[in-house]
């Protein structure tokens, strides 16, 4: 791969930012800079915010199936480049092949959930509310919004954002990563390709300084990000500040719950889906395994032999499970949760520090999996955020007590559940005190079709993203009250005042 | 055009139908047969019924995306074959080449909607109804459907019936009208392109005799028509009978009504279009122009002088605007009724018998634009669907006036008002005793994202097409109420009986 | 109780229909007769009908709140007026007093949910569909409706039919059964106490001849029938031939699954409640028991044991459990039932004919709680709805055997299964071909808040009762595709064409 | 009336508060002390949060049919109690009787329409979504939320706030404003009659520190707010950083723009009831009258002549239009906005100040009608808001010039236009850049049924009060999913593995 210098996306145009820093861009599975990502500058920043302010208004008054239309095509063209756009993520942002090629799919699935918008954007109407007054509700956009991306999910967090943006008639300004920044250089193109008009959609890099020049800008209408909590918290606190709507997805710490009749198969395919896929880089990895006394020790026994078979190594190998994680700086600190583990009394009976590598991926950012057990739950590593492919194995009295665990949790964002009785199914879906509960499930992400995301630290704001929630986000219910009267010289019930009373029929009476 | 022998497609291949009659196909612009169709026995209807069935199970197992993508699928390959389609229409249907390819573009914004199948099929869910009872709605597939076509939109009842069936689990048989099967043959060949399983769709060509084996057979569901009145009539009779459900579409009788305010310029392009385009053979062509006394006279030297320039010929002819009408039998009907108008006294002033045309087109069936004015309620032509290009003015004395002539019409498909106001515009959509009102439009045909159909004597059975109304018909709203009741050694807690009941917890107190 | 010469309420007045045949109405606990009941003529259906089509126009023009006031106010005098009304079923129907009071309470709440009708009956609107058009579906009433109840459940059908018919904005005929017309007595006086207009909702009692005046009469718009399936098929023939909307429930036959890890005490009460509540004449009563091999002879031993339990005797007894069944001519065709039980070789366990009665009850119609084991699926008994507290049990292979006796049933209401896994749970959900699942429930009679109603012989038409689908069939979805011009000198941009075009601003620029 | 100690209610108890300063309330109609409210302490502030916080738990587990049933006796005791609450409202906040009347009556109509929540909060169940997977969607409550409350509409934010709230299964913790706090010393008496819980409702009087306890507090879930946008502001900021919810309705300016084709007696009554309710301190009251040059001189003509006819003086004498405003400050503010639109440059051609009263009124807080005219887009009287009966009349060159004034408003709350052209009714619906807008109607007051609201300055948050969106801002959509598998010894399809694979069938084949 050529080395890559990663350009800006300003009203249609690939836009090189001069005179600014530029940060290495690193392939993590070698370790080796494969580019550099301009720290793009304030005027920059607000160019883009004129380009999308400017576009809004034509953009808004365009049918809505003309805006679907381009969603249609925006998918057809992610469709033929499915390839490209899945190894563009394998790359940069190191999630294994197979993984990347399953997050295009799933956004592609999102676009095509997206090209619902005709009848979700469907507003209220009711006639004779009170004598000659009828109201209507209408789902209107609202301006301009600003999304600020993850590394982890740089295809998936472009689908919470933008097809749902700008189908109902908002423009929208993209800030990637600045350590997965590839995918959205492919997407500049097939927005061009499509015709997408200019500023409709702009993307540009940099760090914070970038989101900073919006929460106050009187073009801005909102902001979103996919972050971490204390970066959501500051950015919801500058958004209430400037009066700016925010949809602000934060950090979390997922349980998965072992119950006495589990489905052993199950569990375990799902155990390793969850914690080690992406490196266990993901908002719904699960962290905590958290098991009933009847299943502790044979849960223990069949999560380590299973950990033991997981393979890893360069993202582009099909031959392996795993890839690294995103960078030095994310080893180092997954590696200092585990020497806290120790500490704080854990018992590690899986240590996936220096694993073995091929030579050339001796300088890439591998953790292998890790496995704690007799974790008890105030320990760090039980409450706290690792983001790597680090599990705490809990050992738990009963349900009720792991639902009191989950509710003090400062995050809230999936909890899943392993069992085959009704019962605790339902108890777990109504009282697990989170955004996203899965059964039987390791990574419960919901379908495109129904609404994502998290409550509590995991979530600021009062809307999740996809499906319906996605559309309330990015709209305003406007309320239309209709006084109707009749003109001069004509009565309410439509007939001339001084005209011919008879009424004509040809019903045989 | 080669002379084509129509054949049925039963359980994903096309197969020849022997030892029955076969019918006719004509190019109604040439008069020319092209073609035959077969009207097939029992026996292959039985057929297209149990490869339906034996279709079903696995198929409304299939999950709601892998059917949503065979929606996908095929609109991108009717998206690829556009033209082949129109021209298909434009062949048998005679429909005009520019208009047909409005009906395919139709179909596939209809097929677009469809994709919002896993949205659109959303049921409900309620925790805590009562005590420890959850309620929950699923919308599910109910078995077979058939459905039988008019000739004149080959395209769109395909698009009304079929990606709505079988999109939400259902599997279809479709017979389409014996004059217009050739849409059909191409769709046909894209079910298998995309790999649509046998049996999900069947076609079959015949009489009613084929709808005749559904009304009692175990293996049928539900029955759909788009058809005339007394069709829709007779088999609603025999769907009640067989305990089937129906949505039956029937014939239609529709205003134009101008106000005083009218804007001529747009009044003058809806009215060419409603009442001459397809040769009057829609139902929701214009068919009656009613106008207040203000306007009357105007109206009058405003219609002549425009129908006056509508051109007529070869419907592949692309300098004409109208094409013939279906068959010599309709012709004749049409004729019939311009000699009965004139005998109960209303005004010829533009007779539309017997144009002119090229010599390629002197057997087609031909009937060129004709007016009555000074037509009154009670007259045949202003009461019975005549389906051709032939247009009764009519004086009406206000809103109301016109208000209860609609409310008396056994017809209740649409009407339309120009009008600048706002209350005649408010008063007409709430009052006009029809299903589809345009204001401003000619053709009120409502946009695939929401519900087609009438009310009254055009439209028999509580579902319209299309939309949230059409997912209503092809599901029923099945209900579940589930009480969850702990297992042995629980409590409603979630706490095992005879465990330690002692809370433990991180938060500090 | 006096003897009741019961009256028809026509047009807000009580009226003594003459000159016609009365037949007697007993009291099944006693087999005396305390009153009589019109056969009215077709003349008083006329004039009914005449009645409800002149309320029709001003009452469909009232606002949806102050339609929605007289639902809130009818609730409220029904709460307090419970007592009473629940006394007049326990008398004519001889539904025991204290479920009685269960049905009143069941028809305040759906009450209740029809006062979300300004919720429910709100239509879409969709702006900017393509150019100037804008769309917009409204919910409308449709005229007069006619609705025919069973003996059963006298206030639960009032409650399904007229509180949404008339919220919507339609008006009503309700002709009660000849069996139990008491609480529509009560009804009318409620009706004219909160000055609901007259002709809004008229009682008329009779028989099959009151709803033959409806099917093709002019001023009637639909019909609704809660009764048996041969009557619903010939109404359902009738409206498909006189065109009128119709939704017609019919016959049930309802198994009750028990499956390996039945929770027995959840089971047993549900069981009782299901198999002998309202002595079995209900729509959703338990009829069959199937058990899988594991429980077979454990649930025989326990289902008679509870069974010999039951108490039957006067419905107004608070110390009974079961009353009688309606009358006579039903007590003998119950008996009958039992009869061809024992001669097709099913094994009568418990046999509820001639039970011992206190001396005033000696000439009512009871039957007390029967059993049947060894029943196999093609035996009469198991096919066919008795209406009686007649149980037959039925050893069934696993979960699939009797998911396939469900589907080959002709009836398709109810079903209940007794688990406590989360597998049969959802797959009993989701094939039992039915519309009304019950999961742990021995009545899967929905909640209010949800639709209520079976599929294939059970059901004829599309939609159900209650809640959202309750508003479905008294409606249409009329659509209107609105086009909006400018006027004369002014542009689309909404400036006047020969004005001033400088843009006025307060912004700092 | 005698002076009024005001008290907090707390878990259910009516509590003094003592140590604690105490503010004099006063009768705004006649400057009289009538009582004192405490500034409570945070001490108080955290017992309410404990409270709420303790009651939580076993509400949010009450069936929604249970709590329904507390809205509707919640209304019903207010139907009962109407006239007691009006006056409250009456003399502490001096909205003249009549007007106090109508707010409780509309306060009503929103618990009607809450009544609806079983309808409202039924979540979403997606069956099959990926093999066998289940998707879900559960509205759940989210714990305690707390509520500060404006002066000058004490009852119809309490309807906004609580029944949603507590419907849904929130507690919620209520701040009056210290001008109004009568009314909730009513309704406290109403939650204790109707057997409400304690601590589902706190009331707590004082300043803002009492919603300073809340925005870091761990027990607390969110914040609403209706009052001015720098407090709004403020608090928006706060929930951001403490991450908490927030729903926050702020200050408004808002237009009523006259057309060329208004209908005067509409527009006149419409005009005085906007500007000079509530003397002009109302959210939605009218406070700029933009008119077109055709109609400008008549109407300033109209608008004085009309103006001068409005009569003002206590709001509890049922012969005068209007009562004072809130206070001494109140009354103050708008006199400098007098001063300042003089010396701006503004025509004063009715001038408010020092208006002559009755004896006992001479010491309340009177401003009469006011008006300016020429009036010219960037005059401070033109773009800030007054509160209170003055009016900026504005000429305006088309539609155009309006809707762009109202864009750059920094306010969107609500507008209102006043024509009977069709056109001008959809642009302005369309495109006036606020929430709430009205055609014909001076104040675009949404009915309880539709959401309330407005965008930019006049609502922080995204989600507007009333109906559906009451619903969203508080609860959750909590998303379930779901994979089901068969237990051990039973196939996919429900079949033992080891049983009787044979299939039984009464179906003559």
């Amino acid at each position: 791969m050529d080395f890559t210098r990663i350009k800006n996306f300003i009203h249609g145009e690939w836009v090189e930012e001069s005179g600014v820093e530029y940060v290495p861009l690193y392939n993590p599975s070698t370790g080796e800079a494969i580019g550099e990502v301009p720290l793009s500058s304030e005027k920059t920043s607000f160019e883009a915010v004129d380009s999308s302010y400017a576009a809004y208004d034509s953009w808004r008054k365009l049918s809505v199936s003309k805006r679907m239309r381009f969603l249609f095509d925006m998918r057809q063209a992610m469709v033929e480049n499915k390839e490209n756009l899945a190894v563009s993520i394998a790359v940069d942002q190191a999630k294994h092949i197979s993984e990347a090629r399953g997050e295009i799919g799933r956004v592609i699935e999102i676009l095509e959930t997206s090209c619902s918008i005709p009848t979700l954007l469907q507003g209220e109407h009711l006639d004779g509310i009170a004598g000659n007054i009828n109201g209507r509700v209408v789902k209107q956009p609202l301006g301009v919004f600003g999304g600020v991306a993850p590394f982890n999910f740089p295809a998936l967090v472009f689908g919470w954002f933008i097809p749902y943006a700008i189908g109902v008639g908002n423009t929208f300004i993209y800030k990637p990563s600045t350590q997965s920044p590839l995918f959205m250089q492919e997407m500049g193109n097939i927005f061009n390709q499509i015709g997408l008009p200019p500023g409709v959609v702009n993307i540009i890099h940099g760090n914070r300084s970038i989101p900073g020049t919006w929460y106050e800008h009187p073009k801005m209408s909102g902001v979103c990000l996919v972050g971490s909590t204390p970066t959501a918290k500051k950015m919801a606190e500058a958004c209430g500040r400037g009066g700016k709507r925010s949809m602000l997805l934060g950090g979390a710490k997922n349980f998965l719950v072992v119950m006495e009749d589990v489905n052993w198969d199950v569990f375990i395919d799902n155990f390793i889906h969850s914690c080690y896929g992406s490196a266990g880089q993901r908002c719904l990895a699960g962290s905590i395994v958290a098991a009933v006394p009847e299943v502790y020790d044979e849960l223990i026994e069949r999560v380590l032999e299973a950990s033991k078979k997981v393979t890893y190594g360069d993202a582009m190998d099909p031959d392996v499970y795993m890839g690294p994680v995103i960078s030095a700086k994310a080893k180092a600190s997954i590696e200092e949760y585990i020497k806290i583990g120790i500490e704080q009394g854990s018992n590690l009976i899986l240590d996936g520090r220096n694993p073995d590598l091929p030579e050339k991926n001796q300088n890439g950012y591998f953790v292998a999996p890790t496995i704690f057990t007799d974790v008890t739950p105030c320990r760090r590593i039980a409450k706290e955020e690792i983001f790597g492919p680090v599990v705490s194995v809990m050992k738990i009295k009963d349900l009720d007590d792991v639902l009191q665990l989950i509710r003090e949790q400062k995050f809230g964002n999936g909890a899943c559940i392993f069992t085959q009785n009704q019962y605790y199914t339902e108890k777990f879906i109504a009282e697990a005190d989170v955004g996203m509960v899965g059964v039987n499930v390791g990574v419960c992400a919901p379908h495109p079709y129904l609404p994502f995301g998290g409550i509590k630290d995991s979530h600021l704001g009062t809307n999740k993203v996809q499906g319906k929630d996605g559309i309330d986000f990015f709209t305003q219910n406007k309320v239309a009250t209709i006084r109707v009267t009749p003109p001069a010289g004509v009565s309410e019930e439509g007939k001339k005042t001084d005209g011919d009373k008879s009424v004509r029929s040809c019903v045989a009476q």
